[in-house]
């Protein structure tokens, strides 16, 4: 089967609605799908299951999907097996991977996705797309079982990719002296991927699309850019 | 014993030398002492243990107190048990307290400094002061054995706090949104601390100093600001 995924770096443009900008990219993933699994672990802000998984089903609709939530199935394994399409929305990353492993479920959706079944991330969504969560932005309010991840692709994601502010007298750390640190200790690229871009996996081809050039850290190399719809290939 | 310590938000002030804003600081909290333990193992950039070590040596020299590494001694259980004072130094919170677990040292450190031996911390270094490493601002480098830490003071501290900045159309997290997240999960209050200003134990006072009110923040609570030099009770 042939891999079909998009990682984004955020749900939401500045002064958009939720999901807006990913309209048609989410026709294309989701082409002749009919029912999606909503996967509401991340929960922003600490929505509730129930209503973090109406806000996406309000977007879907548009699109004729339907959208189910992953937590209101009695066997949450059946349905990832059973499933036709995935969303993963953003919000605590280690809130995400911490019930994905305690519910026994990280394997199953790998497993699933592999397969074809068809995969959207945003934010922490798209963080488990990597092979573990330690490039995440993320305050760890709670204790995961384990920062590994699916691996849908073969580097880390750091979603919400920010350039350092010119001015900025703050003196806590950029977004890529920490991705440096991160490079201290793993050798894993990682793809700073900017508000507006996502990541596109077909089959076994990974490019960049959306409205920035990612930055792309690589250990013991200077970070660099990489341009929309080019490969990424390490 | 009379608990005597220091947990500031950051080393360094903008535009600043090392430590140098600390400087009566310091002199007060470590009178009478010759020579302090340092901890590097929150190693900033991946700077070395040596190099971290003589960073701060430098700067204590001024003082006339010696600085040896933990690093360097053959047994730094016998050497954190044996000390006069202490200083651990920022960077990563993650791998600072990964090495502390995994070296058996977390509970001696607490024991030392809960029995009267001086303890200053900045930033990383001030979050193994609270109860938990839950509401540090760094990036999950290293997967640490826990995240509990010494809880030298009755809360959680989130080091270089940053107000929400104006106008910025970045779609990530807030540190108050961060923090507020963490509350959905966890009841600890937690200080959030602007660089320039620090929290100081004596005895069982505990107060803010320095230059800038901090915010606070309790479950279920509107976040609030505590004036410098007033005590902080829960």
């Amino acid at each position: 089967m042939q891999k079909n995924i998009v990682l984004a770096s955020t749900s939401t443009l500045y002064g958009q609605d939720y999901l807006a900008y990913l309209s048609p990219v989410v026709q294309a993933l989701f082409a002749g799908v009919n029912e999606i699994i909503f996967i509401p672990f991340a929960r922003p802000g600490g929505i509730s299951h129930d209503d973090y998984t109406k806000r996406a089903a309000d977007f879907f609709a548009q699109h004729n999907i339907a959208v189910k939530g992953l937590h209101t199935f009695a066997s949450p394994l059946e349905a990832i097996q059973q499933a036709k399409g995935f969303f993963t929305g953003g919000g605590n990353t280690f809130l995400l991977v911490k019930q994905l492993h305690e519910l026994g479920l990280m394997g199953a959706l790998k497993a699933a996705v592999e397969n074809g079944t068809a995969y959207l991330g945003t934010s922490a969504g798209s963080n488990i797309g990597g092979i573990n969560m330690q490039t995440t932005n993320d305050m760890p309010i709670v204790y995961p079982p384990s920062f590994e991840t699916m691996g849908l692709v073969p580097f880390n994601l750091n979603p919400h990719y920010l350039d350092p502010l010119p001015g900025l007298q703050h003196m806590g750390e950029t977004r890529e002296t920490r991705i440096a640190e991160f490079h201290t200790q793993n050798a894993i690229p990682v793809v700073g991927l900017r508000e507006g871009s996502w990541i596109r996996v077909r089959n076994e081809v990974i490019t960049l699309e959306g409205t920035h050039t990612a930055r792309i850290f690589e250990q013991g190399k200077v970070p660099y850019e990489l341009n929309v719809q080019e490969k990424i290939v390490f």
